[in-house]
């Protein structure tokens, strides 16, 4: 499967990159090519550190959808519409998916409500007829995932209108050992799963909890 | 300690009376008082079963409500105002604790957010001058809490205004062995984790787990 991650030079594109390069092909898109390219560069010399396979490549944004199966949109959400117009053209049947969280930070991180409910939605509504947007990987610590910490787990909420969509996503997540997909229903349910994000950025800061995330036990 | 747990029949004011019994004067409130004494001595006799001490008392809401030190509110959303009509006379400086959730069932679970963006901020406004409400216990899986269940381990996510008042719920958690308090912030934020269980019990439904818990890790 060819997965593109826009906005994927962090840390969490470097999580999704190092434990999905051995069985796909990794996409890092950024807005500037050059970033992208040293992003993958960097990423596949940590894959041969873990003794892992992979051959993660870097592009411009609108290059790395262009051929994808699986677009991830590790974007800020203020980012996001300027992203989506750029790929628009390149835009036909693949899957989108927003970890995408409307947030900010003043006394305390606050989650956002956008106008349509949720950024997902939102996503939703800016994507060419047809195409299906999946809510997933709000609360991945992203520090543990790519740092292939062996303690880590992680339960990954994920919703979607379309069971097909939502399925491929559930098995890529099932391939990262650490994470657990667990189905939290449509997507007008987002808006709860992207507001876990602020909350365990509160619950780090008030607890003393370094990189936290949600398991349901 | 009296703790009064008003609309405490239940499954959850059982858990929360087994577990504060030894320690604590347990007042379990109802609207009908022969519903709350019976509700007392079923409790009384399973803890004996399980070889605690204790003597949890049975009154009407307004009785139970009077001479506590803290008030926990288990009642549906819909019963919350007129319950606090009927106990306001006797409120003055007791700890109010609000698990209360405005949520819907239609095909899935779904949180109804309040005009005044939850029910904790909502009971906050219902109070006389001078009290506060602590949100807390939205999550604690009640069936097994009250069975005492050895493997059950669940985060008590906690958020107010006041710092004594919270702190008062704090220890009171931290009582409890198997649930640990995680505080998340003012009362402002007390939609994020009121949202939760709608969204823990679309989790069960769907994944086919039985009375989940979250943990933080």
């Amino acid at each position: 499967m060819r997965i593109a991650v826009l906005g994927g030079t962090g840390e969490i594109g470097e999580g999704f990159a190092l434990h999905w390069a051995e069985k796909h092909h990794i996409r890092i898109g950024s807005r500037k090519v050059d970033k992208a390219e040293a992003a993958a560069e960097r990423f596949n010399e940590t894959l041969a550190i873990f003794g892992r396979k992979g051959d993660i490549q870097g592009f411009d944004n609108r290059t790395a959808a262009e051929e994808a199966d699986v677009i991830i949109l590790t974007i800020p959400y203020e980012h996001v519409s300027g992203v989506i117009d750029f790929v628009r053209p390149v835009l036909s049947d693949q899957n989108i998916v927003s970890p995408v969280v409307p947030m900010t930070r003043g006394e305390y991180f606050e989650y956002n409500t956008p106008a349509r409910g949720s950024a997902a939605q939102e996503i939703q509504a800016m994507l060419p007829e047809g195409m299906n947007v999946v809510a997933a990987f709000h609360t991945v610590a992203s520090r543990r995932l790519c740092s292939l910490d062996p303690a880590f787990q992680c339960d990954v909420m994920i919703c979607g209108d379309d069971r097909r969509s939502k399925e491929v996503i559930i098995d890529l997540t099932n391939e990262i050992e650490c994470l657990r997909p667990l189905d939290v229903g449509p997507l007008a349910l987002a808006s709860t799963i992207e507001s876990l994000t602020p909350l365990l950025l509160n619950i780090a800061v008030l607890n003393h909890l370094k990189d936290p995330s949600i398991k349901v036990l």
